[in-house]
Formats: structure tokens, sequence, C-alpha cells
């Protein structure tokens, strides 16, 4: 259990001294680094940056402005649960992207800019000797440079056994112009970004290949182009940071959601929290093209598009007034209108051609607290 | 590893099916109604505060406002690494407490006040049944209701065999007068809240008694009342608040951080920071009261006070000029002038009357990078 720290050793402070008499003070050169590296990236030092200061000390400053909201969230990944290092061979550079991609799409979808993160790491002593945290920061720099966000903190620390991360990020919005998922109004129009079921369709590959030969951690060897596409959805997501931004600047949306746990789930919180129904189309879901090439079984793929998770395209409402104010494109991503929504609070339907059914939460969640 | 969750079964979509459809929503139940209590304590409904809107929402929002910066802190606690839940039998209800209390101190030794907190706390199965969550949260909103602080948010997940909990907290402060490691100058005096010692006592004597009964777990009996002191001390600790935001607000401290690896570890920290030296006058050191009571050995309780971690006193420099302008007490805790930051930077010294010798950090630290 504790083996590892306090517990074996019955004497505080000599294992204490020692520890640190050794000089070796790892955890805190390691934050060091990542501040230097953050601050000659941002062209700044400490002290002459007059939005961010403290970073690398107790807590990192932010100011404030006159006019803005800030949005912030966590989230936390846990290995064995929401990734596998060993099983599927993803890389620490993937878990550093992923942990900060699921963070920068929860404020997309309230229509904000992100800004700042936070990383929590715990790491088992066995991958801290290694390049993990090096490769893990390099995933999570990568992401973060693209969207002009500053990592301004967060906490190291070991674990006995498994690597957990908490991705805190913190966006901005202009004041009052968060979009809620409580905002969907009866005729709205419900539009998601980009494609469905590429992220579960490439974890299904990842499991199946593990299954079929566990001494030969899945590589690139035999896959189709298609099929690392789907991989590739599933390790390396992306957020839709500037349709979020877009929607919330404008005022288009009057509801969002990121589709995290799948359309089916999502769509019924999205429902639930504002009192409306929905009909979903069925026709017009977009699948993933490449889970169209790499499956022939239509059926399949839709019910993954519809119930696979951690697409982390954005799902959203809008007035039919305002619909054809939405651009084309946003940085090459296209919109799909999916269906809209009702006034039969709680019903939420798929329809296909004339026919009519439930559309009943279906996706990924982590727990379930009286489950069997 | 992942025997869990996806691990096992190749047919993704029928264990998501089946687990959604058995219309369990635990994680996301939990959520919401840790959500209507906290709108419920505020008085408050999502809609009808202006400060904070979205709890439950795929992000939190809290209103900017001019003049003021925003301090935000994370600290991750790992289960056998940070506490003990079945060896040391501590409360669920003090992980809470403590979780929190960890962030509430960094804030305060920015020199702001707490107003926001979110926790990502995973659990594993076996606890998730039981109720952990609730007396988790128990200790949590005990302690945020105690500061004013509003839980905004967080994350609830599953972990394989052990519960990490990431407590974020936001704080503000006055634009500018945030209270830096690195403002100390030479010739400040040194003071320190409270006193030292009590919670690296408080931890010997649950691994004594542990280590001693195993099979007893360590409860009130056969413990004195210094002892149980000592031992909550460690358990629930108590965050300097009051002292911090005083010290911002005013802009008395030079420099401050908070004690939290240990005396001569963090002020190791602030001097590097600030380019200073330090001597520490041992017998200015305020030890606490129950330590002294508890043992007779002045040389052990000394070396607590110096090097044992988790009292979370806050340790600030003040301009001699300005120190008769520090209050006497705040919140009934008194402060201590223990030394003086010199200009010989690197150089920490402990004085025992004519005699002086280095103070090397020795507090407790997480993790060593490179360590045997």
């Amino acid at each position: 259990m504790s083996e590892d720290s306090r517990g074996d050793d019955n004497n505080l402070e000599s294992s204490r001294e020692s520890s640190a008499r050794s000089a070796a003070r790892g955890e805190f050169d390691f934050i060091e680094r990542v501040r230097r590296q953050e601050l000659k990236r941002l062209g700044l030092t400490q002290d002459n940056s007059s939005l961010v200061r403290g970073i690398g000390d107790d807590a990192a400053v932010i100011s404030q402005r006159a006019g803005l909201d800030t949005v912030i969230t966590a989230d936390l990944l846990v290995e064995g649960v929401d990734f596998d290092l060993d099983r599927f061979n993803s890389a620490p550079r993937d878990i550093g992207h992923k942990a900060l991609a699921v963070s920068l799409s929860d404020v997309a979808a309230m229509g904000a800019r992100p800004r700042f993160c936070l990383l929590s790491v715990g790491v088992p002593e066995a991958r801290w000797r290694g390049p993990f945290l090096d490769e893990f920061y390099r995933g999570v720099r990568s992401l973060a440079s693209r969207h002009g966000v500053v990592i301004i903190g967060g906490d190291t620390s070991r674990t006995p056994d498994r690597v957990v991360v908490d991705s805190i990020v913190l966006g901005e919005v202009k004041s009052g112009r968060a979009v809620l998922r409580s905002g969907a109004r009866p005729g709205d129009l419900i539009f998601v970004t980009g494609s469905l079921g590429g992220a579960a369709a490439g974890l299904k590959i990842l499991e199946r290949r593990t299954a079929a030969d566990l001494k030969t951690p899945a590589g690139a060897e035999g896959l189709s182009r298609a099929e690392r596409r789907l991989i590739r959805r599933q390790n390396r997501p992306t957020p839709r940071v500037e349709w979020g931004a877009l929607l919330g600047e404008k005022g288009l949306a009057n509801a969002m959601i990121d589709l995290s746990d799948g359309l089916s789930s999502d769509l019924g919180r999205l429902c639930r929290e504002s009192g409306v129904g929905a009909t979903i189309r069925a026709e017009n879901v977009p699948l993933d093209p490449a889970l169209r090439a790499a499956t022939a079984d239509g059926a399949e793929a839709l019910s993954l598009a519809l119930d696979g998770g951690e697409d982390f395209e954005l799902l959203f409402t809008v007035s039919p007034r305002k619909a054809s104010r939405l651009p084309g494109r946003v940085g090459g991503v296209a919109v799909t209108c999916v269906g809209e929504a009702t006034d039969r609070a709680g019903s939420v339907k798929l329809s296909r051609g004339e026919k009519s059914e439930a559309l009943a939460p279906a996706g990924f969640e982590h727990f379930r607290r009286d489950g069997g």
C-alpha cells in the first residue's frame, strides 16, 4: 500500500532527511523546468507579464478584466480506466494531448476561448525515471500552443502504480455569453461539428488487436489507412476550439455540449437541462469518413456514431432564424444539422425515413453507482 | 489492468449499451447532487447569480472584475502516498478537509482570498458503493463554508484501486497585490503564523500505533489529549486563510510561502526565488504546544518543527519599518518573528545562542527523480 513512501519507515525525520539531503529535488526541478520552458515560449519573464505571474509559485496569478467571464473545467483521467499505456501502446505524448483536449473541448462547449491550463500529474516510480513526464508535457505543449493556451501550473506527485492526470483549463468569454446546456428551445435546429463514431471505432480496433495478439502491441503493421485514422481519433482527439469560441462570440448557439460520452447520452443531458425533447434524423448523422471506409456494416457504423464516446465534437442548438448565419466551415471543419428540438420534454427520438424510435442514452460512462 | 472497464469486452457497443441502458447514471447523479446542495447552500439558482453560473455544465462560469487578479492552484493527493485510509484510519471526511485545506493554504500564501473550488475525485469501485463520496464532500463543504468558498465543479471518475483527489482553488486579490515567493529583501524580518511541528508529530504517532498494532487501527483509546491534538493537526490541518488575505490586502508582506514540506525546505525555496539568504533563531521557532506536551525531547521537537511537513502555516517576510503594523493575532492565531533575510544569497542558517549552522532542506518531498 504505502511501502514506497511513509509506510515502512517509522522514523519520519530520518527518512525525510535522507531523501532531501540527497539533494535530488526531482519534483521541484521538473515543475521548474516546465515553468522555464513555458516562459521562454511566451517570451516573457515571470515579472514582466501583466497577464500572468506566479508560475511555479504557490499559485498562478491571472489578471481579471471587466466585461469577461472566466470558464473553468477539470477532467480526471486514470490509467486503466481512461487510457491504457501498456495495452494499447498509446504514447505518453498521446496522454498529454488527450488530457488537455478533453478539457479544451469542455471550454469550447461553453462558447469560450481557452486561455490557460494546469496539469496535475501522478506518476509511478518506474515511469518517473523514464521519459514519461517529458513526453507527456510535449503532448500538452504541442496542443496548447496550437490554441494559444498557456500552461500556468499544476502539481506533480508520485503514485503507487498508475498514472493519473487532472487537466484544468480556464477560458474566457464575453460576460453573459457562455453557452449553457440549458438554453435549447423547442424548434431549435440541432447541429454537430465534424463527424461521429471515429473514436469508438478506433478503440474497437485497438481492443481487437491487443486481444488477438497481446505479445505484439498494436503497431502500424497490417493496419489500413482508415484504421490508422480511427486509432488516431481515439488517441489524439481534436477539440473544436475555433467552433466553440465562434459560437460564443457571435451568440449563435442557444445551448451546447461536447460529445464525450456519445451523442445519445449527451443529447439526453442537454434536453434534460433545457426541458425539451429532440428528434435526430439517422440519415443526417455525419459518420466519420474513415469509419465508412473501414466497415461495410452500416448499422454498426450508425451505432458507433450515436453511442460511441470520445469524438469530442460539439453538439449545439440554433434558432431557425439564425441558422443561415452559421459559417459553412471553421478551420476546415463543417457542421451538420442532425435534427431539431421539440416541446416534448424528455422525449428523444431517432427517425429513419418514416419510422421513429426512442434514442436511449447508450454512451460510455465511467461508473454505475448502483449498477451490478 | 483494465478488467473493470473497457478491457475484457471486445464488443464495445454491447458493453456500453448494457451499462447505460441499466439507467444507473451514478457519476452524473452524484455531481448533480453536489451541485444542488451547493446552490441551495448559496441560496441561489443556477441562473440568478451573476457571479457563478454553469455549475454542473461542461464548465463553471465566474464573472471577472476589473482591479482584481485571480489566483489559482491545483494539488494532487494520492492514497498510499499522501494519505492512507486503511492504515491510519483517517476518515473520508478528513481527506475532503485536507485536500481542500492544502489548496486554500496555497492561495493564502499568495495573499489572496479563496473564493471557488473544484474537486476531481477518483474512487475505486468498492468505495464508490459505500459512503465515501458523501463523507468526502462533507469534509470539503464544511471547510469551504467556513471560508465562504463555493464549490463550482470538478470531476468524478472511477479508479482501479486507489482514491485520488485533485483540489483546485481559485482566489482573488487586488491587482498586483499577490505576494510571490520572490519578493524578499535583505533585512526583511521573517515571520511564521501559529506553531510548527505538530502535523509531523501527529504522523509519527499514527505510524507508531499502526506499526505496533495493525489489527486495531488507531482510535482514541490510550491516546493523551496532546497526542489527539497532534493527530488532528496531521489529519485536519487549518489553512491560514485570514492571515493570508490580510497580508495581501494590506500589502504587509514582501514574500510568502506556505509550510507544506517543512520550514527548512520551504524557506530554502523562498530564499532561492528571492535571491537572499536567511538566519533563523532556533529559540524563536514556535513549537506546537501539544508537541511540547507530548515529548520531553527538545531536539526532536525542534527537528519536527524545522523539517516536519504539513503544518500549513504561512512563512512571510516583512520590511522592518512595516513590522509594527502587523496585528498581534488574526482569528486567534499569532505570528512569531523567527529570523531575518540576509544578503548572502543561498545561505540559510540556524542560530542557537552564539552558534550558527547551515539549515539544509530536510522536508518531505513526494519524489526523487534521480534518487536511489
